[in-house]
C-alpha cells in the first residue's frame, strides 16, 4: 500500500467543502466515531430543540402546543425534509412509528394492489426485521402469501408472474453492497410487480432519487444517517400514483380524514397522511426535525464524494496495516453505500479492542466489523487515525484478551 | 349550592397528604391545568432525564449507551413501573409503540385464541381509534370478522357465542363514565370470550387491578395520567396465562428471541417481549421512565380520594355559579374516572374563553367540556379558582366573541 501522510490529511481537511458541518455535531473527547450507520452522532441543534420541546412547549405550553408549536404537523414537516434527501415529491413522505411498522403498512398496501399475486420477493441477507415483518403479515393474512427469499444474484430471475412486491434494502447492512434501485424497480415493473425499498442505510448517506428510480414504496430509519437520535421515528414514502385512495390496515385516529371529529367510522385521510396511526412521538420527532437541519447547505453529491475519499483512505490504510482483515464492501463506489466492512474470525474481539482505543465501529454476526463513513462529522484525519488504531490493535494483538470476547447484550 | 370558602380550601391543602407531589411538576405562571387527561403536566425529573439522555447518553455515550445506559431494557423497565400502577404481575407489561398499534397486536392475539369466533364486541362511544384499529384488523383478515358496536347498556347481552373478544375502554373519554372491569370481564369469560381493556383514562388516575379483574389484555397511554410527555410510548399488558407461546403479527426484530443473532427466521421472544417490534423511541421512553417516578411514595388510594374531593369541589361550585352547564359525569365515584365533563351548546367557545383566563381544560365534539382532575399536581384551591373562573365566563358571557368560535386544528 501507499502510506498516506498525516500532513496530506490535514491538507485535505483544509480543502474540504464540507468541513463546515462538523461543528454542528457534539462529540466526546478521545473518540473517533465510525458507527453513524447504526446511531448518528448528535447535532447540537437537536439537543437545543429537545430542551425547548420539553422545557417550554411541554412544560409551559402544555396541551396548547399541539396547535401553537405545530406538534400535530410534525409528521409532515419532518417527512418533507426527509423527502428532499431522497428525491421524493412534496406530500409523499411522512415520519411515523418505526421502520418495521411502516414496512408492515406499505407491504399491506402493495399486496392489496396486486390481489392476484401471492409472493413477497426478497433476498438472502436482507435486514432480518424486514423478513420477519413480511412473514408476520403473510401469516396474518392466511391466504397463502409467501415470503420468497432468494440469493441476491437470482433476484431478477425470481421476479415471476406470482410476485406481488419486490422488497429490498438498497444498501446491505452487513456488506455495504448497494443495489441498483432503478434497474431492479424496472425489472419488477416489467414482471408486473411493485417495488418496496428500505433506505435505512441510504437516506442521508448519499443522493437517493426515488422519483427517478420510479420506486413504488420506501421506508427508512431516522436514527442512522439522518442523526435523529436513538429510536427516532422512521419514515414512509408512497409514489404519487398511489396516493389517491391510499389505505393501509393500521387505521389509527391520526390517519383519519378528520381526527378531531371523533367519528365512529374510519375514513382515511387523503394522501400520505393515511399512513399515520397513533399520536406521534413529539419529543423524538422534534429531535429528528431539528437534526435534519444539519443537512442545510449540504450538497448530497459533495457528501458522497467526501464519503468516497474517506472510504478510500480507510480501506487502503487498513490494507497496509492489517491485510488479514478482509474487506467485503465493493471497492466500486457505484456498488456500495458508504460503510466499509471487514471480515475476520475474531471480529467481535477486535472491535471491542478498537472501542477501548476510542475508535467506535460495530460488529455483526458472525464475523463482520462495520465502519460507517459519515462525512457530515468525520474528517480525513479521523479515518486516517482510525486506520492506524486498527493497525495497532492487529499488530499488537490487543484484541486477544478474555474481556474483549464477552459479548454485550446489544452488539 | 353551598359556597365553599377560600380559607377552607387552604385548610384542605394544608392537610393534604399528597401535597408533597406538586413540586415534582413544572408549571407556567397564571395557569390552572385541568387537561392532564389529555397531556399530563411535566415532571421536573422528566426534563432532567431527557437532558441526560440526549446530552450525555446520546452525545457522549453514542452507540455504547444501548448497553451502558440500558436503553435496550427501557421497554421492560418502564413496563414494570407501569405494571405496579395497574395491578399487573411482573413481566406482563411492556412499553412500546402507540396505544393504537398495541391494540392491533393484542386484538390479533385475542382473535388467534378464539379462532372459531368472528366478533370483536365493543360499545358506542368507545374511543374512535379503538374502533378504527379493530375495523382495520377485521378488514385485513378478510375472514368475515366483524366489529360489533352496541349501545353501552346492551354490552352484556351482546356477549354471544360468536364473540371472540370484548374490547372496552374502562373510562369513557367524553363522559368519564367508568366501566366495571371485573364484572364485564367475568361476563365475557362466561360467554367464552376474552377481554381487552383500554386504560387510557385509568392508568395513573386511580387504582387499577388487572389481576383481580382477571383481565386478559390491556393497553394504555403514556402521556395522559402517566405524564410521560407528548406522544409518549404506550403500554401493553398480557395476562400471565397467555405469555407462554405469545405471538403477535408485528414481528419486528426486537420481539425476536435473539435480536442480535440476526437470524433469517423469526422466533418470538419468550413472554411479554414478544410484543416488541422495532427500535424503541429511547428519548420519549426515557422521559416516561423518569416521569413515572413522580408516583414514588404515592398511594393510589390516596390519589383517588383526593381526586374525588377535588371533583366534588369543582362540580358543586360550578353548579352554583353556572347551573346551565350540565354535568354528564356520574356523581357516584364508583361509576366514574377522575374527569368532570359538562355539556353546553357553546362548549367550544366557553372553553376558549376559559383558556384565555388561564384555566385549561378541553373540548370534545359535539358539545362537551372536559376537566381532568390530576391530584399529583392540583390543589384544592386550584379547582376552587377554576370553578370561579367558569362562573365568571358564564355570568359575563365572556365566551360570546367570534374569536372563541374559531376552531383550532387540534381541539
Amino acid at each position: 500500500m501507499e502510506r498516506i501522510s498525516r500532513s496530506r490529511m490535514q491538507e485535505m481537511d483544509a480543502a474540504d467543502p464540507l468541513a463546515f458541518t462538523r461543528d454542528r455535531f457534539a462529540f466526546p473527547g478521545g473518540v473517533i466515531y465510525l458507527d453513524g450507520n447504526s446511531l448518528g452522532a448528535m447535532p447540537r441543534v437537536a439537543a437545543a430543540r429537545v430542551a425547548t420541546t420539553v422545557g417550554e412547549e411541554w412544560a409551559n405550553g402544555l396541551i396548547r402546543s399541539w396547535n401553537s408549536a405545530d406538534w400535530i404537523d410534525l409528521p409532515r414537516t419532518v417527512g418533507e425534509k426527509i423527502g428532499k434527501l431522497i428525491g421524493a415529491a412534496p406530500g409523499t413522505v411522512v415520519a411515523a412509528d418505526s421502520t418495521s411498522v411502516n414496512l408492515f403498512k406499505l407491504l399491506s398496501v402493495a399486496l392489496s394492489l396486486r390481489p392476484d399475486r401471492r409472493v413477497i420477493l426478497t433476498e438472502e441477507g436482507n435486514f432480518p426485521t424486514d423478513l420477519y415483518m413480511a412473514s408476520g403479515l403473510a401469516d396474518l393474512l392466511g391466504k397463502g402469501h409467501e415470503v420468497r427469499i432468494v440469493p441476491p444474484e437470482e433476484i431478477v430471475r425470481a421476479m415471476t408472474p406470482d410476485t406481488a412486491v419486490v422488497m429490498l434494502t438498497e444498501v446491505n447492512y452487513r456488506t455495504g453492497f448497494k443495489r441498483d434501485m432503478a434497474g431492479l424497480t424496472r425489472a419488477a415493473h416489467a414482471a408486473g410487480a411493485l417495488s418496496l425499498w428500505d433506505l435505512a442505510h441510504s437516506a442521508g448517506a448519499f443522493p437517493v432519487d426515488l422519483t427517478a428510480a420510479d420506486a413504488d414504496f420506501a421506508v427508512g430509519c431516522g436514527y442512522k444517517y439522518l442523526n435523529g437520535g436513538p429510536g427516532a421515528p422512521a419514515f414512509a414514502y408512497v409514489a404519487p400514483r398511489f396516493l389517491e385512495g391510499l389505505r393501509q390496515p393500521l387505521t389509527g385516529w391520526l390517519g383519519h380524514a378528520r381526527p378531531f371529529a371523533f367519528a365512529p367510522a374510519y375514513e382515511p385521510a387523503r394522501g400520505i397522511d393515511a399512513l399515520r396511526v397513533g399520536t406521534p412521538s413529539v419529543i423524538g420527532m422534534s429531535a429528528l426535525d431539528a437534526a435534519l437541519d444539519a443537512f442545510d447547505g449540504v450538497s448530497l453529491l459533495d457528501l458522497r464524494r467526501k464519503a468516497d475519499r474517506l472510504w478510500d483512505i480507510l480501506v487502503s490504510q487498513v490494507d497496509g496495516y492489517a491485510p488479514e482483515l478482509q474487506p467485503i464492501t465493493p471497492s466500486d463506489p457505484a456498488l456500495r453505500g458508504t460503510q466499509a466492512s471487514f471480515r475476520h474470525p475474531e471480529a467481535y474481539a477486535i472491535m471491542q479492542a478498537l472501542i477501548a482505543r476510542g475508535v467506535i465501529g460495530d460488529f455483526r454476526e458472525p464475523d463482520i466489523m462495520r465502519f460507517g463513513i459519515t462525512p457530515l462529522y468525520l474528517r480525513h484525519i479521523d479515518v486516517w487515525k482510525a486506520a492506524r488504531a486498527i493497525g495497532k490493535v492487529m499488530t499488537l494483538r490487543e484484541w486477544d484478551k478474555p474481556e474483549f470476547r464477552q459479548k454485550a447484550k446489544v452488539v
